[in-house]
């Protein structure tokens, strides 16, 4: 089959409102999110149906034309940005974005793979029910990438990853055919569980085109605390401290750096230090309860009083509104975007054993530290997960251009160092094209190898995202 | 290599204390623990360490001999059971029983596939901590075959099946190499999520020889009540109402017949009916809290209240006391062998969108009873999960072995009922040899070949587990 009658097929497939082939219409599609990569497809489409998404797919696997799966294009490791062959096909889910139902008594919802988090979540909450996936592109990223990077964010605490979420999915093969694994089942025992498969395979294994979510019960009290502590291992005894006393009332534990709340101060001029005076390190805390009422704040003080009198932390301050529970939020969620002002910086997405992760923090700043003098670390993330965002900004005064020669000596040692602790050096964003090389330092060959193994017996001709996560 | 070669080399590997070759001792290991199929293995392997399994399967391997992996033999499925050839090797993992480590503060747990799940309950209470896999078998089951069969048990509406515990895993591969997957991260998306294959694979794909499993803070508090209610279509408004109003603090919400309490009774001289009268279904629902005090109690106590006040229950009894909570939990728990004493029966593990439970219920009764008048329903199970073990004891007087001639009609009646409801015909027992027919009328010849492709891919020669799962 020539390129020209693979597109004259897919047009027909899809109707010229589904297919995109100038590329002058290319860059929302052929460009990631940070835009770190820039790919040229051969052509974009766009699928309205579960069908047309496998009549696609099945166009594609007889010319053995690669397909790149696309969401929101929120990705932060590039799996969703074609190469720049010119050969690949990106195959973007935005116009599959029905919520094809809510059964609020078993606790689900079924939607496809390209509607908005947000408005997912919006949708369980008209029905009294919480989905919990939260993350900060959640205003435009889609349930089909959160589902194949397996999103993390801020509630995995409590609820887990997307992987944790999900009960069913539908899957288009790479061979066009459609596999139906839509079940709204807590328990299903008859066989592999395959879905697990799709779920954090980027696309590589197929395309997620529709899943069945696991919703909660809507919490309907909050308590919300900015807690400043000495440093990190203090962190760590007032996280087993609230864990022991708040269960699973405990909702959000994030940690960040006081280097972190200056560039937000520095950058946002609405926000406000949460202190008169300014700390080395603070946790953002939240407690969430099904009961109504002032259980979930007496709660989070008697645990801050009795941290605060035995030395744990320094200071505590519980929001005594909504309003201010989300000025004390956006002092954790625009700590990116204020890096970002202060310009590029080497960003790592790492995991540790949540008992080693202070260790891990002062071992690595140090040896940072000697090899990259000046170095200034923006250090965050969801303690509660042992995930951190731990950054690298580059010492006042350096040339962007100049620091970011150094990304390879600083990327080796930090994810070195994860290594050496037992961590993830992607803990939630994946490996994509970014970490793709990166992985084989630290992956065992036989670890690759059984990847290798599902990926040839599910894909033989490999035309799932190829150069993606393998 | 002739077999008596194999054996010699076994020996050599794992000692003669390793190796039972004499067929006098194979029963307990050569018999199901429902005494369903009776095997005749070629021999009877228990390794001591995880190098032992993988020098055995890979000798194993080498020959083309087939490898059963068994861990407590209480599997309901006859999994873990050898076929009757006297050709295949029963690898017994009960000799791998170290509990390896605790992290308490990262809330996890190394243990060997060996430790019998109650040892391994109690070394997490003793570290302060909750491991909350329940089930009967917990006092002689290991874990090992727990995650082998995904198990489910009573605490799954709060803390999932076994799949949901595991943050690692350590497997020996059909071809004898280890794959170290012990990692105790809560978020890591570095490639495919190479443990979720092996867990509830029936020993199919690879051995599991240990894993790291999620604890959970220790509740410091329990509610434990009796409900008395018209229908299950009243337990599904009440389990509504109790998940919205306690979130996570409920724990347990088992549903059972006032025949199935009426077995009990009879079988159970030191049960004890809840309510002085008798009522048609009972729900045994518990709340615990990482609270301690009477929080759970009250909250138990005013859900209750308002569904009595609303009719949607018809009476209820609150635990005063830990002795009377373990007495109401014994009504659940001896139900199964309460059935066994009144003689055989037709039992059925399935799970059903909740809220589509009574009406499955409903019809499915009214089907058996045109198709075999007289049949008594066994009805209990995990309502909160909407599974059920759906169980049909013979009409009264009718001799057990005539009864054994309907289990097929009854099942394909039971069965595709199930289907019909978009449900499942092994909700947390697996296929084993049991199911390994019927589920083929259930499950897509796609999801069947998917299953077959990924079998194919990681163990080419199919020495694990053969005439299992597939």
């Amino acid at each position: 089959m020539k390129m020209r009658s693979l597109l004259d097929e897919i047009r027909i497939i899809v109707g010229p409102a589904g297919l995109i082939t100038s590329p002058h219409e290319f860059a929302p599609y052929a460009t990631d999110w940070r835009k770190r990569y820039v790919g040229k497809p051969l052509a974009v489409v766009r699928p309205a149906s579960t069908a047309e998404v496998a009549r696609v797919v099945r166009t594609c696997s007889e010319a053995r034309t690669a397909i790149v799966p696309q969401g929101g294009n929120t990705g932060l490791c590039g799996a969703a940005t074609p190469d720049a062959s010119g050969s690949q096909i990106v195959l973007n889910l935005s116009r599959m974005n029905r919520l094809r139902g809510i059964d609020a008594r078993n606790n689900t919802m079924t939607v496809e793979a390209g509607c908005v988090l947000a408005n997912l979540q919006k949708a369980a909450e008209e029905a009294g029910r919480l989905l919990p996936l939260s993350l900060a592109a959640e205003g435009s990223c889609e349930i089909g990438g959160n589902l194949s990077t397996n999103a993390g964010g801020t509630a995995v605490l409590r609820y887990g990853n997307a992987r944790e979420l999900v009960l069913g999915l539908e899957v288009v093969l790479p061979s066009g055919e459609i596999w139906d694994g839509l079940r709204g089942l807590r328990k299903d025992n008859t066989g592999y569980d395959l879905k697990q498969l799709f779920i954090g395979a980027e696309g590589t294994l197929g395309v997620i085109t529709a899943a069945v979510l696991k919703l909660f019960p809507l919490p309907k009290s909050r308590a919300t605390a900015v807690v400043a502590l000495q440093n990190p291992e203090k962190a760590l005894t007032l996280l087993d401290r609230a864990l022991g006393a708040c269960g699973e009332r405990l909702t959000g534990f994030e940690l960040f750096s006081d280097f972190c709340l200056s560039l937000v101060l520095k950058h946002f001029k609405d926000a406000a230090a949460p202190f008169p005076r300014r700390f080395p390190h603070y946790v953002l805390m939240e407690l969430s309860d099904t009961q109504p009422g002032e259980g979930a704040r007496t709660l989070a003080e008697s645990v801050l009083e009795a941290a605060l009198e035995e030395e744990v932390i320094l200071d505590a301050a519980v929001a005594q509104s909504e309003t201010q529970a989300r000025a004390f939020w956006s002092l954790r969620e625009f700590i990116s975007e204020a890096q970002a002002h202060e310009g590029p910086n080497i960003k790592h997405d790492v995991s540790i054993p949540i008992a080693r992760i202070a260790e891990f923090i002062s071992a690595t700043d140090a040896e940072l530290a000697r090899a990259h003098p000046g170095v200034r670390m923006v250090t965050f993330g969801h303690l509660g997960d042992g995930n951190l965002h731990y950054n690298v900004s580059p010492p006042e005064g350096t040339a962007p251009d100049v620091f970011a020669n150094e990304s390879a000596p600083i990327n080796r040692i930090v994810h070195d160092s994860v290594a050496r602790f037992g961590g993830s050096i992607s803990a939630e964003h994946g490996l994509g094209q970014l970490k793709r090389e990166e992985i084989r330092r630290y992956k065992s060959p036989l670890e690759l190898e059984l990847m290798l193994k599902i990926k040839r017996a599910l894909d033989p001709y490999g035309i799932m995202n190829p150069g993606k996560v393998l």
